[in-house]
């Protein structure tokens, strides 16, 4: 039996994806294994209307869902750091839950500190200890860039922990 | 020469919205005249996810835009007061926002203040006052309801004092 779990670093500038497939061995419930699936980033000009950006948000969100087909969505939670810049995010935030309900798909919320929790066993870990767990987990010989997509795989793998 | 321009008041558990004709005549620029095309509100259940009631925003506002085809389009602006309720303001924003790039619509904002001083003659009058000065602009035997309602007329009526 094998799950796909999408990860997503939400964003207007930048939305980080990432995407990995879990299977379980029917012969022990303990024997999971995970493997990466894809990884990338939704990139939106500063040049563009806003409106503009949260259509390609739209558009390329439903298109990366279509290709994937999760069976579950992680998504990092707000982060409140500065006012103007957490309500540009929460609009980019209300365009992806958008997308999530029109494909029904469920989904779960992790803070930073869950997913550094989680990826290296402490909540304030640096980031770039967090880029190196998922790249142990999952495999890979590099980082995946850009750090988006990285937290786009980080919070999915958050995910698979859990379950 | 006659113009629609809607206005909207954003909102994730009442949308109002308000739309007016403006008529000019084409013998005098200051001989204008302004009517109420429609008034209403997108209602959400409390009781629904927030991506369903995003859903239903973005399927009603389509519907709403599909229907008055206005060449304008008002939004009062975001007013911050609690930070919870600002990033639930914010997220449907970027949900209607979405949809009118998705028609191609342009768009101006307004802060309370600025309605306010438009309707009324200065910024800081009480809401009954700016729904009276509605009803009185718009010849309407009653004042709107629901409140969002009127309050999508005003800003509509605020874009129609500026130009």
């Amino acid at each position: 039996m094998s799950k796909c779990i999408l990860g997503i670093d939400p964003g207007f500038a930048i939305l980080g994806f990432g995407a990995i497939s879990c299977t379980q061995n029917q012969n022990s419930l303990q024997d999971t294994s995970v493997q990466m699936l894809d990884y990338g980033a939704i990139v939106t000009s500063a040049k563009e209307e806003m409106g503009t950006r949260l259509c390609t948000l739209f558009d390329d969100l439903h298109t990366i869902i279509g290709e994937i087909k999760p069976d579950l969505v992680a998504i990092e939670k707000l982060f409140f750091y500065r006012m103007a810049n957490t309500i540009l995010i929460a609009q980019a935030r209300g365009v992806i839950m958008l997308v999530l309900a029109q494909h029904k798909l469920p989904y779960v919320e992790f803070t930073p500190a869950q997913i550094k929790l989680a990826l290296t066993g402490y909540g304030n870990a640096e980031k770039i200890e967090v880029q190196e767990a998922v790249a142990r987990e999952l495999n890979l010989d590099e980082i995946p860039k850009p750090d988006d997509a990285a937290d786009g795989l980080a919070v999915a793998l958050t995910a698979w922990y859990q379950f």
